[in-house]
């Protein structure tokens, strides 16, 4: 692996910011998207669970149904791509079982082999404290995805704008996520930011550094 | 902003791997970690409001005493750095007047400027749905941190392990956070593999892209 430099990954996260408007007109490379899916993809996340699914919207009638329920916040339909997470609202002995399988599969090793692994698992997500916030326990990976692809796009010059501020209830109904075991969580918009953004340009806030980071 | 190339976010990604055992005797240079800690305090969040702090631990003492509530994972104690998230346990209107004061100064702005901005936080943070779900709402931002973090990392060569498997009300009690109006929620261990970690070789194990990506 050959490391970035200390001063690219700076520059990188001080060029970020949520972007109010994007460019309707730029879309984002067909090369530098793959490599933001993959990253989503390789996203970290709890005992490698990966407790979530990713919904990328380019159908822009699509869109435009959601503009609505996301407080019309135009990111929604003039980014490149629209990304919506969803997390897992249960997770059964089956999805452990799939995950298991898979690696058993991808290490092509025996499953049985892994029995200590899927106790685990099972102890803390099935049987212990975290069975009772399995929603609340798979967004919080989203989010790791979330930062993960904020970061990444950020690296590749691709501008991108968080979204909270949407109505989870409506997403699921339009995208037909009910009973599917998936809700949508949080929401990111990709793409490049207009040249009429003023955003883009203010001075980043911050609170100082020493109150945000203490060394113990 | 020069951007990296998408080879270079991928190997990143894919070199990327829950570290099991550090190497005690490497320590991250200081001009690495302070790129890190910059990238933690230029992590976006809801609203910009940043209800976290991070506290970076490399006292050997603090360390042992957090180990019994960690699942007794070595990596606390052998990593080079090691990070626990706080989130916010409660947000005031004192909360939301620091923050307007600090874009005020930072953008050398009226801080009357900026009440309709004020209004929107109060209304929505407040007074309105999330006030309920203020330590969910810190938490879920210290993720998005936490995914932000070990990107960062992972790009500058820098090991990583995040942690969900501790003991909050211990670590607490443990950082004299009682009282503080911040709580652990997440901690994640930087630092260096060691020769002997199997898992770093190991195959990385995800879902097919198709079952987690979806296009619309």
């Amino acid at each position: 692996m050959n490391p970035i430099s200390t001063e690219q990954l700076t520059a990188a996260q001080e060029w970020r910011y949520a972007t109010k408007i994007f460019d309707p007109a730029r879309k984002i490379p067909a090369a530098t998207m793959a490599a933001l899916e993959e990253a989503l993809v390789l996203s970290p996340s709890s005992f490698g669970l990966q407790p979530y699914q990713f919904l990328i919207i380019t159908d822009r009638a699509v869109r435009e149904k959601l503009l609505p329920f996301t407080w019309g916040q135009k990111q929604v339909t003039d980014c490149s791509h629209y990304v919506v997470f969803t997390a897992r609202t249960q997770l059964s002995e089956e999805n452990i079982a799939s995950f298991i399988k898979r690696i058993a599969e991808v290490r092509d090793i025996a499953p049985d082999s892994l029995t200590g692994y899927r106790d685990m698992m099972h102890g803390n997500l099935i049987a212990g404290p975290r069975s009772n916030v399995i929603p609340e326990w798979a967004t919080r990976q989203a989010y790791i995805a979330l930062g993960n692809l904020m970061t990444s796009a950020a690296l590749l010059g691709v501008d991108a704008c968080p979204i909270e501020g949407f109505e989870p209830e409506k997403y699921d109904e339009m995208l037909t996520l009910n009973g599917s075991g998936f809700a949508s969580c949080v929401c990111c918009a990709l793409g490049y930011r207009a040249a009429g953004d003023k955003y883009a340009t203010l001075p980043k806030v911050r609170f100082p550094a020493d109150e945000l980071v203490h060394r113990i």
